[in-house]
């Protein structure tokens, strides 16, 4: 599978990758375990602040509760047979780093791995459990970002239910007609 | 500007318009006033629930914390003139439905107005109020979804920041591929 070449990235704009509300993969680690899950429900809270929504269910959730840390990793389509797999396996009795070929490398401020093959990695800390009970809901500080160099723009997969994802397409800048306040 | 024929959605499919990310436009109303803003920062928190971000220095803020009421509307691409209008224009001084060619229709669920020319309206209610204050998250049930007939899936507009704006492309359905239970 492809590698990307990448490079830190400035935090403030982040929201670049995860504004537009792609598929992306989270990998966290406790104890010696490890796991990664596909998630697609999550938003920006703040320009370095991420909500995301993970299943009491899901055996990341104990991971990332307890480490109190996740990478959030940025997939593009040639990853669509990952990402359809990962969602689709339950932890712990498979390795899906292995079992779908994804390979872990060290971060830099987590102690979750981050995944080679996504076109970006977001290294992230938990700084809110008051809305796990209630919502699922995991708000997280992105401290550190590593995006590929090119292309400017990845090619994301966008899910609807259903099993129906939809691929991003084109990106148009319509930057004069914004008032610079509004950038 | 195109009006679409729409009917009744059923509500738990309301994730197959809201979770790919588009960047939608809120409607609401209080007391006699009417507001509509461009926002980007939302995510599903259950199949009929949504978490959108508010600022509070918008006009809809007001709006749509007293009524605790909203519409959702999702336009498509070639709404992309109002989008950018509504989002860099401040309430109340202009009436952004006449400002950018917005028809405002009377809701069955909510005061909020639907706005006629999206592809779809999602009408909602208010549930929980308390994050508010400190995430500007306001908590929604969507309680009344009016969709377009045709085309199956839209094409909407996801917003990356600096003015960049990413448009949705194909769909696929990849259905045969999930465990039955997750879809």
């Amino acid at each position: 599978m492809k590698r990307y070449t990448k490079k830190d990235f400035p935090l403030p704009k982040v929201r670049r990758f995860l504004e537009p509300g792609p598929v992306v993969l989270v990998s966290s680690s406790y104890m010696g375990e490890r796991d990664v899950m596909t998630m697609g429900w999550h938003m920006m809270l703040d320009y370095t602040r991420v909500g995301c929504f993970i299943w009491d269910q899901n055996h990341s959730f104990e991971l990332v509760r307890k480490s109190r840390q996740c990478v959030i990793n940025l997939p593009t389509f040639d990853l669509i047979d990952a990402i359809i797999g990962v969602g689709n396996t339950h932890g712990p009795e498979v390795d899906k780093f292995a079992e779908f070929g994804l390979t872990a490398q060290e971060a830099a401020k987590v102690d979750a791995p981050l995944i080679a093959e996504c076109y970006a990695n977001f290294e992230c800390k938990l700084v809110d459990t008051s809305l796990i009970k209630q919502y699922s809901l995991f708000v997280f500080d992105v401290v550190k970002a590593h995006v590929a160099t090119s292309p400017k723009y990845p090619t994301t997969v966008h899910y609807r239910g259903d099993g129906v994802f939809m691929v991003s397409g084109r990106n148009a800048s319509y930057r004069r007609r914004f008032k610079p306040v509004n950038l």
